[in-house]
């Protein structure tokens, strides 16, 4: 059984996370193969010294090309050093964001351009997409307005961002969506955290119902 | 008067360091235009920190697309905080390496292939190259010897490299030189560092004839 790659996308707000413990707990013990989560940089050590220096606040500097560079040689670490190995040993890997994420922060967030930004990430990870991305659709502004609601003020370079930059984030998302119709699949993020969950644990079963024990 | 961009390219053994030193040495004080002199990181604060990723020892585990990626990322900071600001101010730019020591080590040294890396640098650099290349041509062999009898041995993670790799090397170079025969210009290594200088010293006269105060 060859493994499976599933990625967990969405702008700031739209619940990637608590649906990705609920995916974990409802997963857990339900499948034939192994399941292994992770998220960029993934505990991996040069990605990990990557990482630091993107989000170091002290980095103002930072231009943003060399931002997405950054990025992409820690994804290109992560993937060699964690999720191919996971995905040989024929798991199914959850990742917490993957290169959809660029294409929206900084092709579109950024204004790079999200051709560029893919082209980039293609030398980063030799082509490999996702085989299902779950993406928690929600619009710029319930996001925003949900984080300012329920988070502290996080202390990094990346939450310091206007109004406009979600916007565009969403907007490049919703570039992706048309774009991949087959791969990506949206998931209500209107909803409550339990009909999301609800939606992605079909979603999954439907394209992957060999490597589930039973439905339920 | 606008800026001129020149770098100066070649395997380990060339006799670059001492081709730059002699060429600052020549032309400080000989030019209507300010001398700069920059070598990547080129004391650009991010860049250094990327730098230290790419050259700490400890860091093995380093795979050769994430290696060139943080190359990328470290021109694209060393070009936007120091060459670009320079070359505005009308600046005469020496450079000691630059996109294309990453297309004969990264592309043709580590096998990444030359056009990948190209591609990636030059979402790095937008596109920007060199107005003039001074390339220090010489047999891979000989540049090896060189090296084994005048350097100590260098505690750093690229001198660890084979024969094979310095020979893919000279191999870069030299596809480099048959595509861009304007932009480089072979200077013979196997002469003498004063015939060196002067031959590089000819070229850059000939090329720039208005930026010098005199010919000597």
């Amino acid at each position: 059984m060859r493994g499976v790659f599933i990625t967990v996308e969405g702008p700031d707000g739209a619940g990637k996370t608590t649906l990705i413990e609920g995916l974990m707990e409802k997963l857990q013990g339900n499948l034939r193969c192994p399941l292994v989560f992770s998220r960029e940089p993934g505990g991996e050590a040069i990605a990990e010294q990557i990482r630091s220096i993107i989000l170091d606040t002290a980095n103002t500097a930072m231009d943003k090309r060399a931002e997405a560079l950054l990025y992409a040689a820690s994804r290109r670490q992560h993937l060699v050093g964690k999720i191919l190995p996971a995905l040989e040993a024929g798991s199914f890997v959850l990742c917490d964001r993957f290169v959809d994420s660029s294409f929206a922060y900084q092709g579109y967030g950024r204004q790079i351009g999200g051709d560029e930004v893919l082209e980039l990430n293609q030398f980063a990870t030799e082509g490999l997409q996702a085989d299902l991305t779950l993406y928690c659709d929600l619009p710029a502004e319930e996001g925003i307005r949900r984080i300012n609601e329920y988070r502290s003020q996080e202390n990094n370079r990346l939450d310091r961002e206007s109004m406009a930059f979600h916007h565009r984030v969403v907007e490049g998302y919703q570039e992706l969506l048309r774009r991949y119709p087959d791969r990506i699949i949206a998931i209500d993020a209107q909803k409550s955290p339990q009909e999301m969950l609800q939606q992605a644990l079909e979603a999954l079963y439907q394209r992957y119902p060999t490597y589930f024990k039973s439905k339920d």
